[in-house]
Order: structure tokens, then sequence, then C-alpha cells
């Protein structure tokens, strides 16, 4: 827990000065004051991140996490659990969504096993990080223990932390793992204190009865391990996933190294909860790319106070909204940073 | 009006086999089948108009087209109408908000004059279709002549037949036009048969006073007027602008030459009202790329039967939304085209 502690210790609220100088600029700009809406807050919060009030970016990272569910037996899941391994293969290989999309936006993937339940054949791009092969079936005890818990945090800080030499500008989270929205849903709802239904969606394509049973098996997660949801690490290693700690690590790592951090949908935002509940200070950092089909998502960045920049209605995970957001995020500095002002323009200010 | 007639005749419906291909190979990619949402159905769409089952865009042109507004002598906007040309010339120069996005997305913009009240310094980029030097205030009569409103569709139409020889693969549609909110509000009434109330918003900026002007002038200018909602030049005549009916020529000329439209806000939406009034085969060429924080704007999209792809409270226009629409058509394009198959990756399929 010290390497937790010692990022947690290291975060730091956002630059006032450069905030407020991106916010002159924003209102200078040859616009209506207001008038690119988001694209204008998000600069703004861009700004005191970087603590730079016209911050650009070059270097663009998406963290891809994989991790398996022992919950899987209880068929909460419309695919097997061999498609987790098989994805990451995907991965290395260029051919899954997250490659087509971070490619688009000139950005690179990290691909991190952080549990997934076989053993994965070496490959110079993907980063062993295994904590467990797979959660416990947390539908009858924990889904890991305390220490694999703290560990694969600490694993999604070392990730981000062997990146930074290389540059990173801004992130991205994403996911991988059969079955990690049943975990997902067990955590919005232990820390939320929202009903278990209210969070609960049909994943990557559950029928009705599917969904109950999903359902089911989530309130009886809840009430077997009773998860205290003041103490996120109690709420990760009950009802969490090794994935999903991983990318709560990474979004330490980001808010404690001051990069922008892209979320990507409802796994991503479970993470985050895992995080700011860890630490508040992390939720300045923090950017909702998208608003996912996954009902749980809402209630969740409701909690957290965030609005998301897409509504695309997507469900597919992998950092795929968060490279769509940090093409939003650029668009949004480049805004900030190359447009001319209303005194370089020589134009008409409001009458 | 016969230059309207034979591209309206031109245009035809989407490409059959194509659509389905395209479906085909989503469904066959990578991923659980809808978890890409909107990215999905987008790309099914452009696979229709381009007749093409995996398109590519390399060509992004986004035409911003100005003109200026009589009805501002009533007081109906934040600012003065000497900022439209002000603005043509930052176009020009580079610094507005529109070239900066179509530089972020790799995109051309092309600049026109459709009626902007002051005679424009010349200049190589800038296209001068002008059809009046403003229009009239339509609080005392028609915005136009029935002849002025087919001219400036004819130069909207004109525009992307200019252009189509340098490359079109999709286009975007913008506008510049002090004054413009109030002519798009009342087409979207005259159209749509909504109350004015609903449709009118507050423009670059105006104040409950201002607001309240500007509901009463669009109710006078429709009671005085009586534009017939069936007769699309009589609606753009009496209340519309100039630029409203290049970007109407815009649109048609779009979906005659099968080239994608990507819609801007509420002055876009209010062009698109024309367009489909004059021929509803325009719909499925129609992208709306965000919902504007104009309340007019979510009114008109309901009516044409679109989702926009963004919510970022935008409200600047130029085209601003439809660049960034652009880059999600690209990236939607990409995940049909690039995407690893389940065949191909060996990956397997639900349980």
């Amino acid at each position: 827990m010290d390497k937790i502690n010692q990022i947690i210790a290291g975060i730091k609220p956002l630059d006032k000065k450069a905030t407020e100088e991106a916010k002159i600029r924003q209102d200078s700009l040859t616009k209506p004051p207001g008038s690119l809406g988001q694209l204008e807050t998000l600069s703004i919060q861009v700004a005191g991140i970087k603590g730079n009030p016209r911050p650009r970016i070059i270097h663009k990272v998406i963290f891809t996490l994989a991790g398996d569910h022992g919950v899987t037996k209880e068929g909460v899941s419309a695919y097997p659990s061999e498609v987790t391994p098989q994805m990451v293969y995907n991965f290395l290989r260029g051919g899954a969504g997250i490659n087509v999309l971070a490619k688009h936006i000139g950005g690179r993937v990290v691909v991190a096993d952080l549990g997934v339940a076989s053993a994965l054949e070496p490959h110079p791009a993907l980063k062993i990080k295994k904590v467990a092969s797979g959660t416990r079936n947390m539908a009858r005890g924990a889904a890991m223990s305390r220490e694999e818990a703290i560990r694969c945090i600490e694993a999604g800080i070392e990730l981000v932390e062997d990146e930074l030499p290389k540059g990173m500008d801004i992130m991205g989270t994403g996911d991988m793992g059969i079955g990690n929205t049943t975990p997902s849903s067990a955590i919005t709802a232990a820390i939320t204190g929202a009903d278990v239904v209210g969070v609960t969606g049909r994943g990557t394509g559950l029928d009705d009865d599917g969904w109950e049973r999903k359902v089911k098996m989530i309130e009886k997660a809840l009430d077997i391990n009773r998860p205290d949801p003041k103490d996120a690490i109690d709420v990760l290693s009950k009802v969490g996933g090794f994935e999903i700690g991983g990318i709560a690590g990474v979004i330490l790592a980001g808010a404690r190294y001051r990069v922008p951090v892209v979320m990507d949908g409802f796994i991503s935002g479970a993470a985050a909860l895992i995080a700011t509940t860890l630490s508040p200070q992390v939720k300045p950092y923090l950017i909702a790319s998208h608003q996912s089909a996954e009902r749980g998502h809402r209630v969740l960045l409701e909690y957290l106070g965030l609005k998301p920049l897409l509504n695309l209605d997507l469900r597919l995970g992998e950092g795929t909204g968060a490279a769509l957001g940090i093409f939003l995020v650029e668009a949004s500095l480049k805004i900030l940073d190359e447009m001319a002002t209303f005194a370089e323009a020589g134009i008409s200010e409001k009458i």
C-alpha cells in the first residue's frame, strides 16, 4: 500500500493561474463567449491539469488492461471467457476496434495482462502484470484478497511510470475482460448506494433471462461480501476485477503526474469510483469520453459529477470511446491555442 | 428553378447492396454486434450513400456560407452586422474556429459570400455568389424575392459543382451571418408547425429582454408573410436568408452527387428543412453532427428524424460541429474497413 499512498500524496489541485489564463484567452477568441460549449471548458480544465495556459498534445497513450472473472461461471456473459485472451492477441495483431481508433487519432496502445485466466504467449508489446489467473467467483466469496487488490492497483501505477519516459501528454483508459460489467455494476452499487437493478445492463448482449440472472448474482455477491463503501480496497477485493483495479492505478498515476485522464465507458468508470474513493483529489483530472449504453454508467457519471463528451451508444470498451474523447480534447486545445483573438482580427465586440 | 429541378431529379435512393454488405461486415467484426452503436449505423449509411461497402474518406470539404439579415435592425442579435464581413476576413486569414477544426481533421474550407451587406474585398479563396447586399427586414415584408430565393439555392449547387473536380468524399455545412438564428427559427416554426417560443434561442447571447423581442419579431414576420409550409421557396423568400438558401443548395447537390452531408447546427438544420421540403429524397444523405445549444435545433432534428452525434453545447456555427462530425464519420469507416473479422482473428462467437 506504500506505493499507492505515495502516489496519492503526490496528487495536487489543478493550477489556478493556468486555469484563469486559459479562461481569459477563451473569452478573447473570435467567437461569442461560451459558444464552443464543452470544448471551452475542456481546454480550460486541461490547462489547469498541465499548469500551462496553452498546452499542446503530442503523445497519446491508451491503456487497455485485460483480466478474467470467476463470476462468469454463473452465466452472466453472452461470450465465453476464452474470448479474453483471444481479444488480447487481436490487440497485439492490431485487428481490434481500439487499434483502429488509436491509429486514427495518432495514439499508441499499451496492452497489459492484469489477470487473464490462461497463460498468454509472450509478445514484445504485451505487458505482463498478472496478479492471478482470473478472479474468484464473487457470488461465493471475495473476488480477490486484499493484497491482490493492492497489487493490481500498483501494477496500473507501474504501467504508467514505465510509459512516462516515452512521452505521455494525455491518457485514455480501456478494458478487456469477459464478464467485467458484472463487477463494475457491483462496484457502482456498493460505492454510489444505487439499487443493483438500476446499474446492471446487458453487457455484450444478454437476453432477459440472462439479465435477471446477472442482477440476482450481483445482489448475492453484495449480500455475501458486504463491501465497505468507504474502503475502496475492500470494495475492489470483494466484488472487483484485476483489470478494474489496474485501471484505478492508471487513473491515480495520471492524476499524480498531471496527465489528463480520458475515461472510456462503464468499466473505466467503476475504476474511477475506486480511484476517487481512495483520493477525491483525482476528480479534476478526469474527463468522461462518452455515455455508455450500459445503464450503470449514467449513475456513476452523475455520482462523479462528470458530463460525457459523446453519446453514441458505445458499449465495446477497450478504450474505444476514450480514443474518440482524446481527439475532442485535442480539438479543444487547438481552439485555445490557434484561434485569433478579437484584437488580432479587428472584430467588433458585443453590442 | 430549372437547375434546382435537375439536381432534385438526379437524387437517387441509397445503394441497397452496399448497405447490406456493410451491415454484414459490421456484424462479422471482432466486437459484440451493435457494440459500436452509432459508429456502426453511420458507416452503413455512408456505404449506402457511396455505393461502396468499404468506402474511404480522403477529401473533406466544409462549405462556410455568409450572409446578412435586414431583421437585425429590430435588435435581434447581440452583435452588430459589421461582424459578418469581419468574420469572413477572419476565415480567409485562417483565424476562426472553423479554420482550426478543419485543419485538425485535414479538411479544406470553402468560404462564400451569398449576401453579405457590404462589398467584400476580393481574395483568391473567397467565392463571390452575392445575391443581394443582405436580406430585407422580414418583420416588415418578404426577406427576399422568389427569384432571389431560387438564385441563392442555385449558387449553393454551383459551389459544390465547382469543388467536385478537386475531390470531395464528404462535406460539412457551415454558416456565418449576424442575426441568422432569427430566420432559422422562423423557418423551423413555419415548416415544422412548432410554436415560435419553442424554437427561439438566445443566438450569440441575448438577454431576457432581447429574447422576448426576438420571439415577437419572428411571430410578427410569420404573421405578415404567411409562408406556405409546403412551398420551400416561399418559406425561404419570406423568412429566410441568402446563406441559408445557399446551404440548402449545397445539401441538394451533396445528395445529388452522393456525397455524405454532415450538417452543422441550427442554421444548417433550417437549410436542411428547406432542402428536404424541396425533395424528401435528401434525408438519407444527411448526418447531424451535433445538438446545438439553440433550442429550435432539437425540434428540427426530431422533425427530420436525425440523432446528433455530439452534444457539446456548441452554438458557434461556421461548420465547427460539422468538422468534428466528419472526424467521427471517418472513424466509423475505418472501423468498417480495418477491423479484423471473427474468422480472421480466430475468436469464439457468442454462446
